[in-house]
């Protein structure tokens, strides 16, 4: 009798963390740029950050729910540009958006760790 | 008198190229995706990596055509999944998609070597 | 004493809902097509519109995310494809993927009724 | 012997170019939305109508690409968006994105007629 979670089904839990964790950060990035709109110009470089860390962890996500070979280089890439977005949010006091970027960032650094 | 290109016009001329062959690599992924698709169960597997290379080409276009500080870690992924799409192609005898997708991982590692 | 929600609030809380049922059929109509890509070649056309469906659900969460000025005329085309996709899986046994697709297309008429 | 171009032959030349002119207002949408970011808050409402226009240019022309059997309602919901979109930016004197916009406003019209 097995009591443990098989390492499938504990890969699988784990992406199906990511996969929730990269929407949310997805919809927040997305949000908190057209919020950053309506503040002026000296917001063009995080609104711009924000935009590509929303695209990218829609782009993961769909790699992972593709269940695609290769997903391994994209969660390594959105691990890196989740960080840094949680920088710039951290920044300029968009605390609830730094919070789900970091999340991501971390997901995706526990996904891309598991590739054999 | 400068008889030389600068290096940021090199630079965006490179990027420029890039864009191109990506957004290239997207639509004839996407168009071989669906030509597959035609042609049975055996191939689900080179449809997946072709809707993943399609869609992670148009993202990381995206990242240049905003002129994302943080493309560098795009760029790599990208390379990575165009490479081993090529790969795919080449087996199943869809050239042409082999080519395309050559030629943007070939673009695509020129410009990750850039990062700064 | 406002006992009553303004029709503001009520619009804001129907297009939560509605952006929620569509990023649900998203969801599921990328896993669908993905599972039915292992079924052989008489699902190409069911894989071809869960694909559209998948898309143009996430685009019409977008506008709405985005607070687009023009949502109405996207929201119909995707409340028509959610529901020719809800059909199409009807017809093959994909009852899940079905209700998810009836939800968005319902919600999807309800937000394009609102067009000012 | 025919001597004219049959049906489809005119239908499929006709949806090249409206799958081009979409992703041309698809990349000069989305520059345009980076160019006008750094310009201030009062562009904050082109911004936005300009990442819309840039999407669903994206999405129609991958409805197009994938030959999907419910282009129609998308097309015509490209074109309301394109046309809002250029006469928004002949307001702000962005002539050449007004010009793409314009252009495939008039493709995908002339497609959404030929729905069967």
């Amino acid at each position: 009798m097995n009591q443990h979670p098989s390492d499938e089904s504990m890969l699988s839990n784990q992406m199906a963390d990511c996969i929730q964790d990269c929407l949310n950060s997805h919809a927040v990035c997305l949000d908190t740029a057209m919020s950053l709109l309506q503040k002026g110009k000296e917001y063009a470089d995080p609104v711009r950050i924000l935009l590509d860390c929303s695209e990218l962890c829609a782009t993961n996500a769909h790699f992972m729910m593709r269940n695609s070979p290769v997903w391994g280089s994209v969660s390594q890439a959105c691990a890196q540009v989740c960080t840094h977005c949680a920088e710039v949010c951290d920044e300029i006091g968009e605390n609830d958006c730094a919070n789900a970027c970091r999340a991501s960032a971390t997901s995706c650094e526990q996904m891309a760790r598991l590739i054999p």
